[in-house]
This record gives structure tokens, sequence and C-alpha cells, in this order.
């Protein structure tokens, strides 16, 4: 491609709402545009990084025998309706009325879609398995859109769909998407985890989450240094302490801490680690009649370490509080304990509660914890001698750096990322609200074994950007680059020799297969170099008199800061070996 | 591509609502399914097709020039509301309120998000000229969705927009386009025609429509056999007759035609032929007062030979009409004619009215027309000696097969077509009402003249089909269809000969660069080949046990009725002979 026939528009500031690394970049190198909150229009630079997304992940789809066809981005209502989704989505799903005021949806992922296809199209175990996908617009319409391509409303998906006869055929699908999840950010040359994560009902390990590693990520990432353990924050398992609970060695004592309403001010009053506090949180579950009519509610105490947190995916897997649960009202806690939050704690209550210890503060001995009393705490806390031993003890935090790894391997480390791709075993939820049957061996209807995968093809680049640049702009990984070579002559307009050696070289590249751009625009030779640093194009070959008087050509990568230079006549094999490496 | 690994899925019978040919047959030959009126998914089959389409008009675009950039989806209506169009489009446009209840659509084109794109983008003179192109999702809510992908409401489009200078600039990009479409019809292996069509405000020949031939086409096509001129019916020019007006030879009278309110009754009772009678067609405009308000109206007279239409965009353009005009009232006509319709005349009128005769009705002598009293006709009419010559004689017409050419080269005959494409000046329309300027050599800010030109990407695939089709099913050009070539193997499963060959070949032809589907499925010999007759793959290549012992493949067209006898060995050459061909 030349320059002059290409849209090359930089800009030297970014747009003030641009708040992240890669919003900046992606709308300073031209790439993306505005047109609305989280509505972006592709520019043909940022076009050319999505399509090189879309090839990669449309070749491993392929090879893992997953079939391409391609959804309505609008969709009658009635199917979601069937599902469900239409009421439980909330606003994020975008509802359209036609002409004739019937309801519609722009679709945020395709479930529904496929499952009616799957329905009508596979009647007969012969047909299983079958893996559909889709690169194609979606639309969520997000509270708070920002950060770009990050988390806009309007986005590309890859979705596919797995249909099998059974779980195990099911799990192999997704083992073999999983693999070719593997391959795809391989060739994308990225920094990656495949995380283990929370696979809702169907349980095990059958959800994985693809996160590129960069300190600017939204999610945190646990991991083990020393195995190959990782997931995501929710999912990750902290282990009940090997070692055992200690012996009481204090006296149980009513403390005075006034204003101190949190345990960090209360372990600094009384000159404490943090982590011999312990934290009330007061959860509340509704008690139905028969009649599905709320007719009171049940109060639950969680007890948590001063210096961990609570991980609600994992408390709402607790029997009783799977059903759904909320923070308990001021009422409630006031009835319960007697005193408002700040001072809570499991002894000297005025009504019952029930009691959930997390596995570190079951063996914790001599802590503190609120009184019930405003402006009191109390310290030398033991089970069993104090109050109960918890009849309840679980898993109810997050993991904090440090702790021993599930696999008992080593402690775990915890690290940043960007979720680009997700895997995971669907089981018959959606075949079951569809009715979506095929017949087994014996003739008799099953339901189909689902799997969805997906990869979010915009934001993939957004991802990479912020794993790979520096203080002058984007550095592609070759693989995602807009074009992977820019030939930049200098003084093109001036010099005949510098035109032609530059011009010839390009043919050269060209006719190599290499995806190069001559910038002919004729700009000065700081601004040419600026927009391309900033464009991120990974390997450039500048051209000039001077040079060429030498016979050479000048190299330089946009990771290294010099140049090298290179006999004229070798380049294309030159470039050739920096493009294999 | 094996067919084991990929998805084909035919019918024997189409859905009752599938009316024309495509229809059925991408139904049958499981392209599409039906998710909404007008909704539909795009099958493997079906999609392969599409991608093909997509590839051959992104080639030819970017060997223009044009450069791809990707819009929205789902657009603020503001830039609408800008242009006008948010009003003006009326219920085809599909409205939608987000969360926050602010108003979007879903892209039926993309004039506005592109002129704001360029408004903002384009600075200079010297950035000029400049076309952009998308391939992307559109939605136009039809009232009455039907024929399949022929008329959809969600389609896929190309559409390319031109920003100039000036006009003739822009005439140029216009012109370079028109040549990259006559390359993209060319490379589908279809037959087409490029006419011209009406442009709107900005006359000329700025406007063409290709057609492709289908005697199922919905809009009728006017050409010359003996030269290159043709035109869409709203344009095709409709020549003053060139021999002088007859002498008045009858004399005039009111003749009894009860109950005969046509002229073809009138003509069949009198036995006269129907081109000597005059229809009227009454249209009545509206007067307004300073303030904008309805004051009145005025009534018109547009007189057409009996066995002629009008042609509603030619009657658009006269002056006095080319503010919008209706059919005229009852009361109107009562209160001009002081008659019902059916015999109306321009005689014997109770008050005047404005007179239009069409090119051809003011040639005429001794012609039959309503006499303005029911059960009555006048004959004998000739202008000067019964009424005044008219003061207006236009073209208001729809050409007929016999008709002059307008280039004076034959006459003109007429067919049917599927519009496929359409090329456009659009002028400073949008750059007007979107303020798009740049900065000419002066300094001074000029407004962008603009084009525009589509390709309906899902809609050529059904247009190939009307054209391309027998009872057994589709005929796919090479270039479009979703395999080139099949492999047929007979009796695979039991033959370790037939299946080695079969992959070997098969192999060969992958590796030749050939686009192949190997039918390893295992159906018989029947069903597979009705199969692929049905779907259309232009190519056959059958192998089985009783021509392997002779060496031998057999190779059909899909075009000819028997198979031709290839040697094993020369198979691969003697295929890309063919697809050379």
């Amino acid at each position: 491609m030349k320059a002059s026939r290409f849209f090359v528009s930089t800009l030297k500031e970014a747009p003030a709402d641009a708040e992240v690394a890669s919003h900046r970049l992606m709308m300073r190198a031209g790439m993306i545009k505005k047109l609305g909150a989280g509505i972006y229009t592709y520019m043909p630079m940022g076009l050319r990084v999505i399509r090189k997304v879309e090839a990669i992940v449309r070749e491993e789809m392929n090879r893992a025998g997953a079939v391409e066809l391609s959804m309505p981005v609008v969709q009658p209502a009635e199917f979601w309706q069937e599902s469900g989704r239409f009421e439980k989505m909330g606003p994020e799903l975008l509802r359209i009325q036609d002409r004739h005021e019937r309801n519609y949806i722009v679709q945020p992922t395709s479930e529904e879609v496929v499952t009616d296809l799957a329905r009508q199209e596979i009647r007969s175990y012969k047909q299983l398995p079958r893996n559909f996908y889709q690169i194609q617009t979606k639309f969520r319409d997000e509270r708070r859109p920002r950060f770009g391509l990050m988390r806009g409303r309007e986005f590309t998906m890859k979705d596919a769909y797995s249909f099998d006869r059974d779980l195990d055929a099911a799990k192999a699908s997704y083992q073999n998407m999983a693999q070719a999840y593997r391959r795809i950010f391989d060739r994308f040359g990225l920094t990656y985890r495949a995380v283990a994560a929370d696979s809702g009902a169907i349980g095990g390990d059958l959800s994985e989450e693809f996160q590129v590693i960069a300190a600017t990520g939204e999610d945190a990432i646990v991991y083990c240094p020393d195995s190959d353990y990782a997931a995501n924050m929710e999912k990750a398992e902290a282990l009940a302490p090997a070692a055992p609970r200690g012996a009481a060695t204090k006296p149980l004592a009513k403390t005075p801490t006034p204003g101190k309403s949190t345990c960090a001010d209360v372990a600094e009053l009384l000159g404490v680690p943090l982590a011999t506090t312990v934290k009330s949180l007061v959860l509340a579950t509704d008690v139905l009649d028969d009649a599905g009519n709320i007719r009171g509610s049940k109060v639950w105490l969680l007890l948590l370490r001063g210096d961990h947190d609570m991980n609600e995916i994992k408390v709402s897997k607790l029997a009783g509080l799977d059903q759904g649960f909320r923070f308990a009202t001021t009422t409630e806690i006031d009835e319960h304990f007697g005193c408002k939050p700040g001072y809570l704690g499991p002894l000297n209550l005025k009504k019952p509660v029930t009691l959930v210890a997390d596995r570190e503060v079951a063996v914790m001995s001599d802590w503190t914890t609120g009184a019930n009393e405003v402006d009191f705490h109390m310290t030398g806390v033991n089970w069993a001698r104090d109050l109960p031993e918890p009849t309840i003890v679980a898993d109810i935090r997050n993991v904090v750096a440090g702790d021993a790894s599930p696999d008992g391997k080593g402690v775990l480390a915890i690290e940043r990322g960007i979720e680009v791709g997700h895997v995971f075993v669907l089981g018959t939820k959606y075949s079951k609200a569809m009715n979506a049957t095929f017949l087994d061996e014996g003739g008799k209807p099953q339901f189909l074994e689902m799997g969805c995968y997906g990869i979010g093809i915009t934001r993939l680049p957004a991802a990479a950007i912020e794993q790979n640049h520096d203080e002058r702009g984007i550095i592609w990984p070759d693989a995602l680059a807009p074009f992977t070579v820019v030939v930049c002559p200098i003084g093109m307009d001036r010099s005949a020799e510098v035109k032609l050696a530059a011009e010839t070289l390009y043919e050269q590249l060209l006719a190599g297969g290499v995806d190069v751009l001559l910038d002919d625009r004729g700009e000065r030779p700081g601004a040419m170099f600026a927009d391309w640093e900033l464009i991120g194009v990974p390997h450039r070959l500048v051209i000039s008199d001077r040079g060429l008087k030498e016979g050479q050509f000048e190299y330089q990568h946009r990771r290294e800061t010099a140049a090298t230079k290179v006999p004229a006549a070798g380049a294309l094999s030159f470039l050739q070996s920096k493009l294999a490496a």
C-alpha cells in the first residue's frame, strides 16, 4: 500500500475523555473515531488491525472444525423471551420496536438464535458434534461505556457455539476450543494467561478466561509462578490454613475503640496486626411463603479476617445463599445486633444469626472483633471458649498474594489482565429452555449439551496496546500490525534516486509477500517517523540520499532505539529474516 | 473442505412463503434460514457465496483507490436530524432508544456518518479526492419484506462515498467508480446492464444502476439493441414523434359510450385503435399563502395516449409540479370537469385547468377522449380546431418497446432486471446540510462535492440465482459458487480404492489452489448428485470403482446433461483448463 492511496490521519493530542493508553493511542493514531458514547468508527488504519485479528481467529476456528455462519444483528425478541433473557438481561439489552410495534433486540450474543437453529437442523446423534461460529457486530448498552474499544457498546465478537450428545462430548469440544484459543493467542504474539473461571451451575473446570497481561487490566489474575495454576479472582480457591489453630492466650475483654469503625483503624489504635482482626459482613435472604410472597428474612453474619475481602461468587454458592442474597438493612442489623455497622461482631447478639466463618477465621485465636456496642471492640476472642465453634466454615474470601496455591505447588501471585476470550460449557441451560433436542441411538430425544466460546475481536487490539506501547506510541506484534513494514524515503520529492530506490524496494517487498506501506506523502523525516512510531509499525526501513551513496538503507525495529545499516541489495532477505524471527 | 467438516443441509421442499426461485432455492440449498420477517441467518453454504462477493468487491474497490473503513451499525440520531433524514425517512428507518432514552437508528446507509467524518478529517483541497467504503450490516424496515434476500430488512451493503473539490472532480470520481463496478460485475460472471437512472436534483448523466438481467426482475430496463443506450424506466426519454401531426379528417362528435370508462373499452366499442384514444389524468398542487398555509389548489390535466403510462418521475420535474403533487380529489374534479372520472377530457370544462400534453398526444389528430359527461366520449378531436394548441408539451410517459432510441440509433427494447448496484453523484446535498467544507487554494471554505456508490452484497447471490437456475437447482458462475468443484466418490465407505483416489484428488486440487469440496458424507449417488445440483456447484468430478478400473473419473459441468470421462492422472490439468475457461 502507498500512503498516498491510503488514509493516514494522526493527532498530536488525544481527546480529554481518553483515560487509558490504548484509547489515547488508537485515537491519536487515527485508528478509531468516536461517533457516540461507546460507539466508534473503525478507521482504515484500525480496520486493518481488526481484519488481521479476524483472519487469525477464522483460520484457527476452521482448523478446529468450527463452521462459520452469520446470524442477524437485529433479532426478534420472541427467542429471547423463550430463554428468559429478554427480562433477565435488563437495560444492557438494546431493545427495538419495528414499524408494526413488534419487539426486537440488537444481539449482545447469539445463544438463543443458534439454539433455535440447532433445534431445527440437528435431528440425530449422527450430526453431532457441531460447532458454529460467527464474527459479527454486537451491542451491549453498557451503563458507563469507556476506555475506547475496551468497554464499548458496539463491538465485534467472534462467538462460537458447540453442540454435543452428552457432557463428556461437550467437555471434549470445550478442550478442542481451548486448544484453538491457545493457538490463536500464541499467533497474536501477546503475553496472556488462560485462567480458570467460575462456570456457574455446571461446576468443575469448565470455564476459562483468556487474559492479556497488562498493568492497566481491569481483572485480577491469580497464578502460581511455580506451577501452571491460574484462575481469575472469582474462581481462585483460598485453601484452609495448614497450621492448626493456636491456643487461647489472652482473656476476652471489651476494649474502648472510640470512633474506630474499621478493622484498620482498630488495629492501629490497639497496635495489633490487621490480620488478628475479624470483620463482620451482614447479609440477608428473604423467606418466602408457599405463594412466593416475602414473609420475612433470614440474617447471615460472615466473618472475614480484617485484611481479606469477601468473594461474592463464592458466597453465592453457599447453601441457603445460592438463591440470591442482599446486604442486610439497617433495621435488620439493629434487630439482630442492637448496634450500627462498624462495631458488629458475633458476641452479645440480640437475636441469633446464621454464622459463616471464612476458613482463615476458623483457625484464628486471640482475635479482635466488634462488640455490638458503638465505640467498643472485643479483644482476645477465642472459638469454643467465648463462642461456639463455627458450624459453617467456608472459603468466602478473595485470595491474596502469598496464599498457598490450590495445587499445592507454591504460593500465589497476582497480576492484572484484560479478558479477551472466554470458553465455557453451558450444559443444557438453553437447550432445555428452548427444547432443543436430538434423537439418540435408541430414538429417544435428548437435550443438546452446549458450549460457548467468545473472543472480543475489537477489544483485542486495545488489549494488545495496553501491553505493548511506550511514550512514543503503539508497538504492534508483527501479527497485528496494520502494516508490518514501513518504507520511509527521505526527500523523495527532491531526489530521483531516493524515489527510485524506495519504489523498487516497495515493489520487491510486495512481491515477497511482505505487508508493506510506502510513505510517499512527502512529510519531513521527523513528522514521518513520529507518525509511524505512534501508529506502531514494527519494522521501518529508511532510504536517504546519504545512505544510498553507501549503498545502504537504515533498518530499525520499533522496540529499538537506534538504526542498523543494511546493504540495499540484501534488504528483502534481511527483512524476511527479521519477520521470521 | 470436506463435507464431514462442513455443514450441508438441503430440503426437499421450500417453505410456502418463498415466492421466487432464488428464495426457494437458497432455502432448499441450506444457504439461508429465516429468523423473522426479512431477517435471515446466512448459513455456512450461503456465507461462502457472500464472502466471495465481498472479496471481489473489496479487491476492485481497493484497486480503484477507495479506502475501507467500518462505520457503526447503531448510529446516534443527531446526525440524521442534522441531515433531515431522521424525519424524512419515515418508518423505513429503524429507531431505537438506549437506556438513557437517547435516540439512535440502525444504519440503512451512512451518508450522515461519513459526512461527519469528512468534515472532521478533510481540511484542505490537498486531501482530495477521497473515497471511503465499508461492507457492513444495514437495516431497512420494509413495509413488506419478501423474496428472501432480494427484499430483506437486514442486509449487507457495500457503500462507498467520494469527496471532491468540485463537480468536475466529482464526475471523475463517479466515472472511476462506474468503471470499477463494470469490472466487479464482469468478474461475477453475470449478464447485467449499467442503465442510466434519474439523478434527482443534480441532473445530467450522473446516476447509473447496475441491473442483473432476469425475467423475474422487479425493474423494467430500457435499452437499444443497436447501440449502447440503456436506462431504467424512470429515466428513459420518450422522444417527440418525428412525423408531423396529420390533418383533421373527422368532425368533432359527442359519441355515446355507455358504461365504457376506460380507453381500452372505448376503443373496443368504437372499433378504433387504442393509440387513437387519449386518457386524462387529473393532478392537483396545493396553493399556499405567505405563512405557508394551504389557501387552495391548482388542478392539472395531463393527457396521455390511451396505450401509454404516466411516468411519475418525469411529471415531478415539470415546473409547477416539482414541489410535490397529488391526485385531485373527487370534489376538485367535479368542480372543474362537472363529471366523475372515466369520462374526463379537455373539452367542455366547467373551470379552467392547466393542461399538459404528452409529446405523443400533441401530434395526434382525430382522437377520442372523455366528453366530461357520463357515458359519452368526444371523437374526431383535433388541436387548434376543437381546442387551443397545448402550451405545455412534455415527455410525461413511460417509453414502450419500439419507441425510438433517444440516441437516434434504433428502437428501444425492454427487459427485466434486478438492481444490485447504484452509482450516484450526490453533489452538496449532505455537505451543505452538515456544513462539511474544505479550504481551497485561496484558503476559502468550499462545500465538499460527494458521490455515493452501493452494491447489495447479500442481494447479489439472489439476483445471480434468478438469472442462473434450472428445475434441478442453482447454477453458480464459478466466481460466486460456494465451492467451485465438488468431488463425489461413490461407495467411499465400501471401496478403499475409491476413498484413496478421492482423497488424493482432493488434496491435489487443494494444492493446486482449487476451491474444492470432497463429499465424504457417504450419501447414495442419487441423493449426493441431487444435493450438489441443488446447491449449484459448477464442476463435479465423480469417482467410482467402475471408473477407476478404466483409470478414469467422470466430469460434468452443472450446465451439461452428460458426463465426460477424464483420465484420472490428468484430472487436475483438465479441471484447471475448465476453470480458466
